[in-house]
């Protein structure tokens, strides 16, 4: 449970004096009611808090968890992601950037034989060369690409919520969904099957929010 | 209500043969189960769907919308928006690229007098001038911003939801959030108040999603 530390307050606000109004807690926080919607709505739709009208806010039984998150977390990356866009790692990095508009993606998965990963190249990694004075033509792709074991990655079997979570925390924008073998020398690989970026959640948040829309 | 053609077909022949297993389901759209899992899913969190352990999925009375929507519609932009980055049309494209990468954005707000928004420059916009042959010293951000009226906004009361969709529907990145004006010359302007992102959307997603497990 990650709480920010005023859904923490609120929540021992409540846990202290409930019914307690929306109105109430704001006041007790020196807060308008206006600033404390989000966080009582997230906690309410979390299953944390419920409210009853004209009486207030209360802690909810946890007899289960949400049922909403039951849902959500039978989500799983496999089921959302997008084809994985590849090349190896002797193309320039102006081939790169190339590649990118044409495919019409943010981020690019380097990899060696039996698409076993090698790097991860984002517009920012590209962008960044292009400010230098390197040659974009003649300087390939692998000397600015994010290396393995520096990559954060994601499996078909992962709930969303984990894969989303990933991609806030470490500030990225894709994440190559990998499926380990091991190799002829016994050491590890990680065959790229997929992506899975915030393009991916943003979409099903729409989804899910748009179907139930009548 | 967006379906996609697959989970239209679901509700009908839930409507038509319920209660009916997803194993049913399946074979009746020559699929296997794991593939329909997730739009079964989409479609019961959504309030479309019900399913009875045992028995099969139905199609749910629709005396209301669903509650997880309800709860979803009241979280504003304006509550969960980010601070803009601006920078004034005269600017190099080169400046441009050191301001993104100094403040750690993916796009950038143009802006005149009064916050007053001119254009949008992302980092896509950014890397395609790195490739040609322009000068990133010399030439000013203006001639690769989006210019207006070509710019997809938001507002601070614009249900998450709505403006989620925005960035899906158009492949971009981030939403100016503004608010209009009507300047001296009697023109409606729009004020830069904040940004809205794809990284906003994963994190609303992320915080909604671990609240709720424990």
């Amino acid at each position: 449970m990650e709480f920010s530390e005023r859904q923490a307050r609120i929540v021992e606000i409540v846990k202290s004096s409930s019914p307690i109004t929306g109105e109430q807690i704001a006041a007790k926080l020196d807060l308008t009611r206006a600033t404390l919607r989000p966080d009582l709505t997230i906690l309410t739709m979390a299953g944390i808090l419920d409210a009853r009208p004209r009486v207030g806010y209360f802690l909810k039984e946890q007899k289960e968890s949400s049922p909403i998150m039951e849902q959500l977390r039978l989500l799983r990356v496999g089921d959302f992601k997008s084809l994985p866009i590849s090349v190896r790692e002797n193309i320039s990095i102006y081939d790169a950037i190339v590649t990118m508009f044409t495919q019409n993606v943010g981020t690019l998965t380097v990899v060696g034989e039996n698409q076993n990963l090698k790097g991860m190249v984002s517009r920012k990694d590209l962008l960044k060369s292009a400010l230098g004075k390197t040659d974009l033509q003649q300087v390939p792709v692998s000397i600015i690409m994010t290396r393995m074991p520096n990559i954060i990655m994601t499996t078909a079997d992962e709930p969303i919520l984990d894969a989303a979570r990933k991609l806030t925390l470490h500030q990225i924008d894709s994440l190559p969904v990998v499926e380990a073998f091991i190799d002829e020398k016994g050491e590890e690989r990680y065959e790229v099957i997929g992506r899975f970026t915030k393009t991916n959640v943003a979409k099903i948040f729409v989804q899910i929010g748009t179907l139930g829309k009548r």
